[in-house]
């Protein structure tokens, strides 16, 4: 298990806080990482209907998943077997059945059919029949939206869930080393991905790495105009830029990263961008601490990229730790305008200051926790231009006389 | 673009026509996998809500989704600038507004406000909230079921997709023996998952390995039990058994294949499931042809082990292909009792009679094609229980006279 039990015991005793303040008694949580958070669950079956119900008065919630995974549940959760209840396999994939009828069956079997039940209404793997189902199998309980009830309970993180996002990070300082030493002029965008990925995974010689929540990002030339493209088997050409967006992963904590590269020498138009993008990254991380809000921190980044003519219209950065793909995002707090969530110790955030134009962009990031007087980064990575091959530092002026 | 503009038009147009068949006027799809299939889009952006709009009467799809992702929309589909409709990033996990608000207000303002629109309710990333948001906007649209309306026309290959699944099947190859080199006693699990994702990612010297939809499922010991649990960062015992189930992936389209191998020595009774498997899936490869349903061919495999007491209560398998994460199968087909589809050249379908008791299971697995004839198997690996180090086959006379 990846947590004392009294840390389980913990987290469920302040989910049942915020569900008798919400007037919810029974809360079926589907969002993978909030099923992890609270039993310890780990597999990958979410792409199975499955669901885990914190019943006011139970001591431990209900794991419901499908049969073949119930040995799993056993395996990775601190919970009693009879609170593991396994849906058989015609469940599955079928036009006539459907999962949440079964969780329905049970939950009414149980007496909670009557109930005020929280579902995650916008999270990943609730579907719109998912919620149909369970409407219909339960006519007689009252649905409320709870989506982000236990992702609230996240936004601040233990002594442990810092720990494993430091030793994530330790791995991302590694993967990102490692994409940057591989990628040349010449050379495959996915042996890249390839080297990347071994390292993310391999972890460190003390501990191994877990799966990230997404995939590296690893856009390329004209690609580097937009965030979320992966890689292909083309060839990197000098001039070239590249754009690494990475995470660490430890025990489904993350700590993401992202870098830019040039391949050989760099158009002064990304070199500009950069030098922008770094200023407001540096000025902004300076300006974190407990108290100020989320659109106070981004306020810092606007009015420094904004001296420099430049305005970003999508948000600066998100809270950020445990999660499932495919996001490690939390979905709480955001670094941007009218977020008014107040930092406090210990909340972690991926500050992600990426830039996109029609044929370029750049990106620099860094993953914080905010500590008691201002913010710990928490990998220790050159924020520089990045030239390759070799991953060195880029130095304009060296270039220009070579 | 994956495929000619020749070929997306055809699936346009054969979606247009089970459409019409279902009278479904505008067909809102959320499934990435069926975004790709008619657009080509291809980005790891289905973390937040996006959409493409198949209208009855126009040429082309509409592409709706996050402003930073457009300029990949533009970079990756066949869709003109005009077709590619990016929403503001405030509508990111944001607690006021909804991305399915503005999708709601594009289909008003284009005059599709009051039509019959098909949605895909059980799909991936279609949440609750999302179909909730959709109705609010769009009060005179009728809403019908499309969840496999796509789907359905995937289950038939074209000879390109078939080139695609092949070239998967071969990095599945290299990306199994990999993993059977590499495992080994006193190796960790991660550097194994690590070694078998670099050469899934790495693919082939001629062609390179798109990300699978399911990262290795890497259950070793008493882990075996269940099918969906990754790795660790323990390192292998003697006598454990490990069961290695991955799919090469090339341009997102998918061959998996299980194997099962034991560390050192393997018990008698790990031998005795094994040869059990074996023989069935063997025999049930055998009797696929076209013409047969799904039922029918489940009924071969669970004759065949029934003759040795055992009875497996899962599905035999699913059809497979083109899939993101969460999952690789395609939703439509499985082979189990029931299932009444019948097969047809160019289907093509994971058989993973996969076995798994309280302290230990079994996994083998082909992905194949059904062809005029009979079925031909996509990766070319010996079917047997590998003894690990060297991953040589297991030869139970040689190892009890060891």
């Amino acid at each position: 298990m990846p947590f004392s039990l009294s840390e389980y015991r913990e987290r469920i005793e302040k989910t049942k806080q915020l569900m008798e303040v919400e007037g919810v008694e029974v809360l079926l949580l589907t969002n993978p990482a909030n099923m992890h958070y609270l039993s310890g669950y780990d597999g990958w079956s979410f792409y199975v209907h499955q669901a885990l119900a914190v019943i006011m008065e139970e001591e431990q919630p209900l794991w419901i998943g499908r049969k073949q995974d119930a040995n799993g549940a056993q395996l990775t959760t601190w919970l009693h077997t009879d609170h593991i209840i396994p849906y058989p396999d015609h469940y599955v994939h079928s036009h006539l059945k459907h999962p949440m009828d079964f969780v329905a069956d049970i939950l009414t079997q149980i007496g909670q059919g009557n109930r005020r039940i929280g579902v995650e209404m916008d999270a990943y793997y609730f579907t719109a029949q998912a919620f149909s189902r369970l409407k219909q199998g339960l006519p007689n309980a009252r649905f409320q939206d709870s989506t982000l009830l236990v992702n609230r309970i996240r936004l601040i993180k233990s002594d442990t869930e810092i720990d494993y996002m430091k030793k994530a990070a330790k791995i991302v300082e590694k993967a990102m080393q490692t994409g940057l030493n591989t990628i040349a002029p010449g050379v495959r965008e996915c042996d890249v991905a390839a080297a990347i990925c071994h390292s993310q995974i391999g972890g460190t010689p003390e501990y191994g790495g877990d799966y990230p929540a997404i995939v590296p990002l690893l856009p390329s030339g004209e690609r580097t105009s937009t965030p979320h493209l992966t890689w292909s088997d083309q060839v990197y050409k000098p001039s070239d830029t590249v754009i690494l967006e990475l995470a660490g992963c430890y025990r489904r904590y993350h700590s993401p990263l992202a870098r830019t590269a040039v391949v050989g020498s760099s158009s002064s138009l990304v070199q500009e961008l950069f030098e922008v993008v770094k200023e407001g990254l540096n000025v902004t991380l300076d300006a974190v601490k407990p108290g100020l809000t989320c659109e106070e921190v981004e306020a810092v980044w606007r009015q420094s990229i904004a001296r420099k003519g430049l305005l970003k219209d999508s948000r600066l950065g998100y809270s950020v730790g445990l999660n499932y793909p495919p996001d490690w995002g939390e979905h709480t707090a955001s670094l941007r305008a009218g977020d008014r969530t107040i930092l406090q110790p210990n909340m972690t955030f991926h500050m992600i200051p990426g830039i996109w134009f029609d044929t370029y962009g750049v990106e620099l990031s860094e993953t914080f926790r905010v500590t008691e007087t201002g913010c710990e980064v928490l990998a220790s990575f050159p924020r520089e231009l990045f030239q390759c091959p070799g991953g060195s530092l880029f130095h304009p002026l060296k270039e220009s006389g070579a």
